[in-house]
């Protein structure tokens, strides 16, 4: 197997282990479309629960949809990394029942530290947020055997 | 009646329209603590449903309870404020059990702008996030006949 | 003329404008090596000035380099812009002597609102910083006559 | 002496160490004003050199000197420190022979991670900037002997 096919199964497996774990992302409705080396892309539906005292989405959720994609990219090389920063603007608002896709991608790794950009758009294409997380990466792995 | 008292009541008559307009704060659990002209505590227990892949309380759920305390903090006034930046940082991870406080202050307020500051803590006492907002203030109130 | 050739000398003729009236780039030596519709590139050396306390390059003047490049960026359109908000991380330190370069693209811009990320490296191509930048597009242009 | 006379005494010996040291301070003209444990105020006018495009105080530059207040802040326990994560935004312009101050505050310090609020406010008091760095803590002292 080459390299690059090794990184795309190992960024997988992560992915399950990370889905399986995380209940915050299942009570959200968070699904896991994507995953690969450094990469990844999660999205939700704006449901009746998930709104703030406008009537829009609440900006925590959308928040936790680019986090979550954040996760996972961040985790997908198999060394644990914890979030230490992270920033959001909101060019738009997300509405009911708007289907939104957060696709993150690495912008910076090196040593114990990681940035992450993260755009969250709506079913046309809108923008309703621009995400950037910085990650400080642990000694541990989520699969072990793999280095 | 004065006006910080006037302030005062407004305050908790906005708060009381948004915590009942705010599904997703009822979805997580949110008690909206305190909430005064400028400034809101929210708080909430972390539950077997808010966990992240590493076992700890998902960021993007520690983020939704500061931007919650943000809401309230911003639109305090009467005056419909929408969020256009925030930034979060975790000095410590929150826990399965913890109850988590988020206190809320508004450092700046002028013309369309404002600024907030938010700082989650647990039970005792230990800073999991700190959390700055800023948002853009638009025409609309939430009470009518109030300016 | 294309369309694309009249932005491209849109662009150019505002980064003359404001590299003319820009002190603070000269006192700094930066040195706009490119400019285009949505982009800049901006280079200076680290000297003997622009030191901090532990003899690295102050990251006060690093940011101004990222930001420089962010002011040309976001005003080659001839929109008016001004920054609302800047976020930077510095993943390494620069050194006396390394040549800086920055380079800033448009990742948002609609309506009032901006968004652009900065990259800054050193001559081996070391990331120094991390650089975000959020305007807010006003009335006013640099050049009359040009829409 | 009292522990915090002590204090007081070590975070000015090691701010005249930074302010010697740094270069960049110097050519920009920064004042440091008052210096504490964990806090620390910087000044400066705004010159002829110091504009952009738009003929008001480079937001570089305004950057620069509440970067300066936040270096010394961070560095006044005799730890050094080093900026990790920094943001800015701008509620108003500052403009030519303004004096500008910049009023650094320690907001949380655990372990390794330190965070620092500053607030650049006008002759006037009017607020031009909101700052808030993030630092790395690390080994080394500025004054030796000093633990």
């Amino acid at each position: 197997m080459t390299d690059t096919r090794k990184a795309q199964t190992v960024a997988e497996q992560v992915g399950d282990v990370i889905a399986a774990r995380a209940t915050a992302s299942r009570l959200l409705g968070f699904s896991l479309d994507e995953i690969g080396p450094g990469h990844a892309r999660v999205s939700m539906t704006v449901t009746e629960s998930m709104l703030n005292g406008v009537g829009t989405c609440h900006g925590g959720i959308t928040f936790a949809l680019a986090d979550d994609a954040f996760a996972h990219a961040c985790n997908s090389h198999n060394r644990m990394a914890v979030a230490a920063n992270c920033s959001i603007s909101y060019p738009a608002a997300a509405r009911l029942g708007d289907r939104l896709t957060a696709d993150c991608r690495e912008i910076y790794r090196k040593g114990r530290n990681g940035a992450y950009d993260c755009v969250v758009t709506t079913q046309t294409g809108e923008v309703v947020a621009l995400f950037r997380g910085q990650c400080r990466i642990l000694e541990g792995h989520f699969i072990e055997g793999i280095s």
